[in-house]
C-alpha cells in the first residue's frame, strides 16, 4: 500500500520544503494537496473552521476515522504526523475501491502548538472552545483567530460531526527510543500518558556579585538548584518505569555574571499514565519548592498548572491492533504506554481510539534527520489495514 | 565642602536625565560639564583618545590624583562614580584656592562595562592597548573604537601621562551592606578582590521530554544542578567569610517545556583577596564539573577563564586615611575589602592606591534606589580631603 511512499512525498511536494508550520501557506499547500487527494480517492472533503480536513466515504453509514495531522514542527522531519495522515488516506481510499467497510480520514490542525498544542482536535473534541482557540498566540504575538481567516485552495469551511464516526485510529512514529532499542517494528499503544506542566517562579533579592556575602544573599538561581535536587530525591521514590520529570526552561533574572539573580522563572513537567502518581508527584513538587524557598529565604509562586490527563485506548481496539500485529510482525511488536501526547488523547473524548507505533531510528524526532526504515513504514500501514478491516467488517 | 551637593547634582543635570552609560550623549554632556567645572576651578584640562577626562593643578610638580568615574549602568544610580569624581574635583578646587598641595582630578572612561569593564583606567594603566579596547563592543554590537570618535562638546584628544603623579585616591559608595548593617560610616579599603569568571556549559542530547526515559537521558540542565550542588558544598570547605561564587548566567537550549535541555551555557564567578584561595577554588570548581559531566554522561566545555588579579591597597595610604577616619569619625569606621572592582585596581598598576567607602543604605546599587546618607556623603569627602592634604603636605 505504502511500498513506493509516493503519497508521504506529495504532501510535503512543494516548492518551499516540507516544514509546515500551522496555517503556514506550505501548510495550507499541504492541505489543498490532501483535498484533491481525498476528492481523486472518491471521498466528500470537508475543511471545519480551524483547519481539521475530513475526507468522508460515501453514505451516512457510521465509519471508522483514521488520521494524525499534517502540520509539523518549525523544525520537524517528514514522519510527524504526516506518516498517519497519508496511511488514513490510503486505508480510506483502498477500502472504498475494494468495497470494504467505510473508512473516513483526517488531517487535524495544528497539533505540534504554534498557537496552541493539539487545537484542531480540541476544538473539535469539544475539549476548548472555538473562542478560547482563536485567542491563543504564535510566538509573533499572531492570533490563531487570524491565522485560521487565510483559507486560499481549502474550500468553504463546514463542520464535522464525531457522531458519524465509531472510533479513532491513529498510527504515528514512536518519537522515542524503545522500538529502537529493542529492534521490535510495531507498538500498540495501551494510554497516553497524562502531563502537567507548571510554570513557577523563585523570587530573592538581585543583589552585587562581589559585595554580598555569601550568608546574606537570596539567590533565586540556589532555590532552583535547591528544588530540582529535592524533586530527584523525591520523584524517584515514587516513579514508575516510564515516569519522566524535566526542567526544559529556565530563564534567570537579569541574567549577568556579576550580579546575584533575584528571580528565576521556571517550568517543571512531569508524565504519568496514572492519575494517582501524577497527583502524589504534584504534592512532591509543591512541597519541595516551598521547603526549597523557606531553606533560602526566597518567596515562590506557581502560576497555575495545565492538565492533561491519562487517556486509555479502547481495549476493543487495542486487541484488533495486537492481533494484527500478531499476525504480520510476530515477536516484533509490544504494548507500549505513549509518553508523547497526541490528537487521539483528544479524540478519545468523543469515541474509542487505539494508536500504533512504527520506530523512530536513534528515538530521534522534532528534527530534520527524524527517520524511519521503509519497510517499518509499510508494515505498520498495513497492520493498520488488516485491523480496520476486520473492525469495519464488525460494525 | 559637599554640604549642599550642587556639584553631584550638576554632573547629571542634563534634559535626558542622570543616567550615563560611557559614550552616550549623556555621559559626553556630563564630561564637558567636567570639562568647564574644571576649567573654572582653575584646572588644565585634558581628554585623552579613549574618553578619560583629567583636571592638571599648575606646574609640573608630582601631585596626588583624585577621582572615580562619571559613566553609570544603564539602569544606575546617583551616586555610583559620580560621588567620587566630584569629591576628586572639589578636592583639587579647594586646595588650589587655599594654596595647598596641588591635585588633580579625574573621571574614567567606561568604568560600568557598557563595551569593556574598566576600558578607559585599564587602558590608561597599560593593562590593556587602545586597539584591543577599541574590539570590544556593546550588546548592539557597536564597536568602543567607533563610539570613542564621537566627541562633541569635548577638547581635542591629548594624552596624560600617569608620571605625573604620586598616588590616586578614589572616594566610592560601598554597593554592599557591611557598613549600612554595622551603622558604621566610613571604610578603609585595604585590598580589591580577585575576580575569575569562566564561561562553560554542558553538553547532553536535546530529547523529547515525554518518550525518553530517565535513565537514558543526557540532560544538560540536570549537569549544572549537580555541578552546582557539588562547588556549594566543596567551596564552602575553603571559604573566607569575604569569599563568594556566583552563577549569574544561565542559558538554556533549546529551552522549551517539552524538550530535555541538550545544552546549557553558563557563568560561574567567584571572587577572593588571596591569590592562592582563588586558585584552590579554580581545581575545585573544574573538578566539580569533570565529576558532574561524567556522572550524568555529558561533556564539558570552558571557554577561558577571565582574571582579575586581588589587588592591595598601598600601606602609607591606607594608614593616612585610617588617620583621618579616626578624627573625623571615631568608633564609626572600619578596615575593610572591596568585593567590587574598581578604577584603582587598574591604576595601581602604574602607582600607589587606596580606597574609602561611605556606606550604601540597604547595600543597594546599580539601582535607581541607590542611595546614601547625606551627612555621610560630606563626610567622606572631608576625610579624603584631610588625608590628601596631610599626603600632598608630605610629598
Amino acid at each position: 500500500m505504502l511500498a513506493d511512499l509516493d503519497a508521504l512525498r506529495g504532501i510535503g511536494a512543494v516548492e518551499t520544503g516540507v516544514v509546515r508550520p500551522a496555517y503556514s501557506e506550505t501548510d495550507r499547500l499541504a492541505r489543498a494537496w490532501l483535498v484533491e487527494r481525498m476528492e481523486a480517492a472518491g471521498l466528500a472533503v470537508c475543511v471545519d473552521a480551524i483547519g481539521n480536513v475530513f475526507g468522508l466515504p460515501p453514505g451516512e453509514d457510521k465509519c471508522i476515522l483514521v488520521g494524525s495531522h499534517s502540520d509539523t514542527q518549525p523544525e520537524g522531519g517528514w514522519l510527524d504526523g504526516a506518516y498517519g495522515v497519508i496511511v488514513g488516506l490510503e486505508i480510506a481510499r483502498a477500502s472504498l475501491e475494494r468495497g470494504g467497510p467505510p473508512v473516513a480520514c483526517v488531517s487535524f490542525q495544528d497539533e505540534e502548538g504554534r498557537f496552541s498544542s493539539l487545537a484542531g482536535s480540541r476544538v473539535w473534541a469539544g475539549l476548548m472552545s472555538q473562542d478560547e482557540a482563536d485567542e491563543s498566540r504564535d510566538v509573533t504575538g499572531l492570533r490563531l483567530g487570524q491565522a485560521r481567516l487565510e483559507r486560499e485552495g481549502l474550500p468553504a469551511s463546514r463542520e464535522v460531526s464525531p457522531d458519524r464516526f465509531s472510533a479513532f485510529l491513529e498510527i504515528h512514529i514512536e518519537q522515542g527510543p524503545i522500538l529502537d532499542t529493542t529492534g521490535e517494528r510495531i507498538g500498540v499503544v495501551e494510554n497516553i500518558v497524562g502531563i502537567r506542566t507548571e510554570k513557577m517562579s523563585f523570587l530573592g533579592e538581585q543583589n552585587h556579585a562581589g559585595t554580598t556575602p555569601m550568608h546574606l544573599r537570596r539567590d533565586a538561581f540556589q532555590g532552583l538548584n535547591r528544588f530540582v535536587s529535592l524533586i530527584n530525591e523525591r520523584l524517584a521514590e515514587v516513579a514508575a518505569p516510564a515516569t519522566v520529570w524535566t526542567v526544559g526552561h529556565v530563564d534567570l533574572h537579569p541574567n549577568a555574571n556579576s550580579i546575584v539573580p533575584g528571580r528565576v522563572d521556571f517550568t517543571i513537567q512531569w508524565r504519568d499514565a496514572d492519575t494517582a502518581r501524577l497527583d502524589r508527584m504534584t504534592e512532591i513538587i509543591y512541597a519541595a519548592a516551598g521547603e526549597a524557598a523557606s531553606d533560602l529565604g526566597l518567596e515562590w509562586e506557581r502560576f497555575g498548572c495545565d492538565l492533561i490527563a491519562p487517556t486509555r485506548s479502547d481495549a476493543a481496539l487495542v486487541e484488533a491492533l495486537a492481533a494484527a500485529a500478531a499476525q504480520l510482525a510476530p515477536g516484533k511488536w509490544r504494548r507500549m504506554p505513549s509518553g508523547a501526547l497526541h490528537d487521539s488523547a483528544c479524540v478519545s473524548n468523543v469515541m474509542p481510539m487505539a494508536m500504533l507505533f512504527v520506530p523512530s531510528r536513534g528515538g530521534i524526532s522534532h528534527n530534520f534527520s527524524e527517520d524511519t526504515d521503509r519497510d517499518d513504514l509499510a508494515l505498520g500501514g498495513e497492520v493498520l489495514a488488516m485491523a480496520v478491516a476486520r473492525l469495519g467488517e464488525r460494525i
